[in-house]
């Protein structure tokens, strides 16, 4: 499908990609650049039958596929150092899960000959690094691709090919439409998800460990996501503010309206508020965003 | 063990304990009551070599071991009906996530020549009704048993080995540290699962859709236990309200600090924020209470 594709950041998403691409057969020659000496050794020692480079700018130099997979505050920087080495026409993607402050960012750098088109897979888990990426990550979920006004056809066509070759569902939205849903379904999810965690377990030592003990009855669950990485998550939360602090301004206000419930010990109120919430899981298994096995299929080790 | 044992509510988790008893031949004799017409339908169908009662006295003549696993709000009632046809010298427990009301309550009911000795397993799913039990449930789960001062040791033990049988880890503690950990570990997460979907899900009809579809991103995670059965939680908060309402009061104080980081843009505060909680899932798993496996061992359907 493709004669070369660069990856940059060959963590958890960029391993992933590599390893679907490679799966699929979908180019030729993948080439892969990453900071981090580690990453690059273990990819050395697995053997992929790709070219890592040291340099990123030899890393992008004829490739027709560019795809960025490392945290929002890193793309200004390397989209400056392979902004003259891009080959004409390229298409330029990424995998973050902000799209308004990059699509500026971009805008400002003036990109020239190179078709920037920014992808989102919504996929993931709470690990991190290339160990942890599967070559079925992006199976049955969704990517959303967020075109800037104005971009051709012809390369969002291919470059949303790729994404269902390796087995994505893909959306096209706006980055406004982007950076709302998604302060709503995930970056707002991940601030409650750490905020519990972290409310929790400020208690005295002593309860800690208990806290830790008795994890099963509900905390456990957002412990998966409050272990995510933390310097992704930083970012996304710098790019998406607006969105997030509203949400949060709007969980608030829900929450008093919880507390107030139960501290006026009103009970028709809480049975109203707890039923409230019964039917979406089963509207998210229904759209085939979630196992319909009770407790995530989870077995006990 | 036991010559016969009283199951009062065979929803899921009477209906775990009465599979449970079965598969390790615990009792001579299994009774049943429950105040629906369904679940005793079903249990009917199932075969279970079980004695079914529409009459809940009847039900626990003789017993030598009583077990509510009921509602909170409906305790009250059913010992107040069942106190004079209790056997001498019985054991009578419940499987509650609440301690100290229903303690000042079963004090002023004024029990005599019972053992009154109540129990949490902390296990479950987010389904409810006889069909989801599951004999396994409570393997290598906490089950806390919190007895009134002054009890008598040999009924503790007696129900302490039961709970082991079936495949519980036991933990004696007091009502008050109870209901101040599982506050913490259960019941302030339970809260706020219910209000991020219930905030999250408070858009305009159109974008409800979205938010359904592209949940992977963290929502759906909190689904699970905002699906919960909404009368048990009702009651919980009922009776635990002071706890959960201190609880709350702490979530929102962080959540502040959490959102003035992201309104000032501090990058190294989110940073900190988020890593602090990294490491608690790995304390989680390592004290047997989750799986190991990313992402839950969550399988695509």
């Amino acid at each position: 499908m493709f004669d070369n594709i660069s990856i940059i950041g060959c963590g958890l998403i960029g391993s992933s990609i590599l390893r679907a691409i490679k799966s699929k057969n979908l180019a030729k020659e993948i080439k892969i650049y990453d900071h981090s000496k580690e990453v690059t050794a273990y990819l050395k020692k697995e053997n992929m039958s790709i070219n890592i480079f040291s340099d990123i700018r030899q890393c992008v130099i004829n490739s027709d596929l560019v795809i960025i997979a490392t945290p929002l505050s890193s793309y200004k920087e390397i989209i400056l150092s392979i902004k003259s080495s891009l080959k004409k026409n390229a298409i330029l993607t990424d995998t973050g899960s902000v799209k308004i402050e990059v699509m500026k960012m971009i805008h400002n750098i003036n990109l020239k000959d190179v078709h920037w088109i920014p992808s989102h897979p919504i996929a993931g888990t709470e690990e991190s690094g290339p160990e942890a990426g599967q070559a079925e990550m992006f199976k049955n979920r969704w990517c959303i691709i967020s075109p800037p006004k104005n971009s051709e056809e012809q390369p969002i066509k291919i470059l949303k090919s790729l994404w269902e070759k390796i087995g994505s569902k893909v959306k096209i939205m706006t980055p406004e439409e982007h950076d709302k849903i998604l302060s709503l379904t995930s970056h707002l999810p991940h601030a409650i998800a750490y905020n519990i965690v972290r409310t929790v377990m400020n208690v005295e030592d002593k309860l800690k460990q208990e806290v830790i003990q008795y994890s099963a009855g509900g905390l456990r669950d957002f412990t998966r996501i409050a272990a995510s990485n933390p310097l992704m998550w930083r970012d996304i939360f710098l790019d998406n503010s607006e969105n997030v602090s509203k949400g949060i301004d709007s969980f608030i206000e829900k929450l008093n309206e919880l507390k107030k419930a139960v501290n006026d010990k009103n009970g028709d109120k809480l049975y109203q508020i707890f039923n409230s919430t019964k039917e979406v899981r089963k509207e998210i298994i229904k759209a085939g965003q979630e196992t319909s096995k009770p407790d995530f299929g989870r077995k006990k080790d």
